[in-house]
């Protein structure tokens, strides 16, 4: 009899989890299922076809139907999964009204998160979005043909990304950020507050510490209240963070952890046996901390996916934790980060120094450099380096890997002063600006 | 009595040693001399000058007069050191035809190299050149504005680089290497053919396995003879690599390595006491092989520099050896190395296995997606990785660093394939090809 794996969302983890149990069991019967009528799209590719940096949604569909064919896949469309029977092994599907119920060997728990919406007044209206799917970012796209001005709510990633988006298309955009600076779950005050200038400097308007009171219009948004300011908005986007989509494995029986999140071992299995979980439903260990995480991050996902995939297919591997590292582009500027900023670190009870730099990307010389800064987090007592923040014109992303390493590998600030790097002229400085951030924290020790 | 520096080269090197002396040591007297006109310019800007990137050579004088005199630093221009008495203490200098004796209470010899320019029948033609520095730039510069053709001997980083320019001034170029493959310093012959091609798609035809076997014409040259060809050149660069000057060393008893560069130990301190070595005429040990290497690179010499001015000022700093991490531009490619390839990883006695990899440095369906070619060379029995190649449309420079550091922390190639890295469509891939490149390797393992 071929194992029956079934796996219960066709998004990044979903996908990613089929492909490595196909791989690692060819005879394999693998289902997996989406909500949704489209499966394994690339969701961080939506403000880029808002901005129109990406001519169509359809661009964004990394796995084509042929795929889940040449993968022997059995791929149910706008299917949802209503009960799991740890006991029986069987999942309850549904599909326009049809239910029907699946029996697994194995089971895998993708089913990713939701955006979260405060409850603010007027929530309720039109014109109000969320970015999660391509049908979110094709309404909000409809809904900008004639819009004069927007709002959104929450300066994280998905927020500054569709605001810029925005702007990007002639609108009037104004964010709306309860906490007291932009992307406080990437970077730290006086990081965030050099972004903050370099976004209004390109025509963004960020409201910080204040939320949305209100969003305000009859039943059409017309505007948000804000400390008090009115500030006109023919759309608005909450993007207030996500939850994980946890409810059809609790009801299960299926333990959560203290994110919220499913609870896994290192092989991604649940703590019922031959359930897996993996991407934004599933929680990570984060490799610094050794305390649970979850960043809820597309390269997370995947790499959880793959270890999901083939423990469930009868292989063997290991997940090996998590740096929250990831990047974004506003504009023309790159903001990316690794392990803990000071803020967390403190949170989890570590004392640390910091180093920071302004530096450019290639020789002062070489006409097109651009400014990068670069502010590195030390742990005091080992002298590790455990975290990095990096905004720049270029060069952003490896930077951010070269620290993941260096933090995952247990790293010294000492070391990394007298680290090996490489230089020319059209592509950096001799003194490469991590390693004079290094030197600069090395002082303060 | 303040204490007496001499440093003899007033280059990357010698300026860097200075000013970390000087930071050191507030009220030591710090002379440093150099035979050049102009002191602490970027020689590795030389190409993009002639390329036409870079405005002017004076653009490259990265330490200007007045920067010298902030420091408090003695500088002679136009100055040779022509005797070192280490039992005296004393360096017998000479300026146009004025001697002096300079004493010492440190010395730090950061002499550099001087390019090599084989026994070729020819050779000394006019129209035969080098590039080392400014002067030398010069001259190419004024024989490039009525030349139609050039020739370049040796397809390392400055043969190419420098052939790479006179192609975009529009002069039909041809570089002949003596070696069976292009940059044989830093990539195996895998990678050299991928960048051989694309440097032929790009206008520049490169004869790899034949030196030059004479430079052609009466007083100047009009073409060089490569393997039976007669190939017209109105210039020639010889570019077959630089030697260390160490003969003033070498004649006052101070020790050299079996790179037949100076010995140092890791103060940088040679087997004369008080006596520092730093640049390209000092020896550095390998981080992977633990022996002496030579890397001459920029970033070493900055790096040792400091070490030695710190040590020569009566401070402590040691230097941690070197991965040879380096960089190169050669239209719009990017080439970048660290550690060892398997060409020399095999000549240092290890046993290697490869994993290599195509990818692009953005979301495929992201506009301006650049091709990307990442090689990762593994110790068998460690499962270090201990080398990494990149070939590249941008974002080459930060993987090298990101691969140096993984290397200098012997990070296994399990432990690569599983790294956290960031992700977002405009700046990479969901799986980061460096990730991808680890896991093929680790199935030959």
């Amino acid at each position: 009899m071929p194992r029956k794996i079934v796996i219960i969302g066709a998004h990044a983890a979903g996908v990613d989890a089929a492909a490595a149990a196909r791989k690692t069991d060819r005879k394999a019967e693998i289902t997996l299922m989406t909500k949704q009528k489209k499966p394994g799209y690339s969701p961080c590719g939506i403000p880029y076809v808002i901005g129109g940096q990406i001519p169509s949604f359809d661009d964004l569909v990394v796995f084509p139907p042929a795929y889940f064919r040449m993968m022997k896949l059995d791929l149910r469309l706008e299917t949802t999964a209503t009960g799991i029977d740890t006991e029986a092994k069987t999942v309850d599907v549904e599909k326009k009204g049809k239910a029907e119920k699946l029996e697994y060997d194995s089971l895998i728990i993708t089913t990713g998160a939701y955006p979260f919406v405060p409850p603010i007044k007027g929530s309720e209206k039109q014109g109000v979005y969320v970015v999660r799917t391509i049908e979110d970012g094709q309404k909000i796209n409809e809904a900008l043909k004639t819009a004069k001005s927007a709002a959104v709510i929450g300066a994280g990633v998905i927020g500054l990304e569709t605001a810029v988006a925005f702007v990007e298309c002639g609108v009037k955009t104004t964010v709306a950020e309860l906490l007291p600076y932009s992307l406080p779950a990437m970077l730290d005050k006086d990081m965030a507050d050099v972004v903050h200038k370099m976004l209004e400097e390109r025509g963004l308007r960020i409201i910080v510490g204040h939320g949305a009171d209100e969003f305000l219009g009859k039943n059409k948004v017309t505007g948000i209240s804000v400390a008090e300011e009115t500030i006109p908005a023919d759309l608005v986007v909450v993007a207030t963070g996500v939850r994980a989509n946890v409810e059809l494995a609790k009801n299960a029986g299926i333990a959560l952890g203290e994110t919220r999140a499913i609870k896994v071992n290192t092989r991604m299995e649940t703590n019922v046996k031959d359930v897996y979980a993996a991407g934004d439903c599933a929680e990570s260990i984060h490799t610094v901390t050794k305390r649970p995480a979850l960043p809820q991050l597309g390269t997370t996902a995947v790499k959880q996916a793959k270890v999901a995939g083939i423990n469930a297919a009868g292989g063997y591997a290991v997940f090996q934790g998590v740096l929250g590292s990831a990047v974004t582009k506003l504009f023309d500027i790159e903001i990316g980060v690794t392990g803990l900023n000071e803020f967390f670190a403190g949170r989890a009870g570590l004392k640390t120094i910091a180093g920071t730099i302004s530096s450019k990307t290639k020789a002062d010389y070489y006409p097109g450099a651009l400014p990068i800064r670069i502010k590195i987090v030390v742990e005091k007592e080992s002298e590790r380096v455990i975290g990095g923040q990096i905004i720049g014109g270029e060069a952003v992303t490896q930077r951010v890997n070269a620290l993941s390493f260096a933090i995952q590998k247990q790293m010294t600030v000492r070391e990394l002063a007298k680290a090996d790097t490489a230089y020319a002229p059209p592509v950096n400085e001799t003194w490469e600006p991590m390693i004079l951030a290094a030197e600069i924290a090395i002082r303060k020790l």
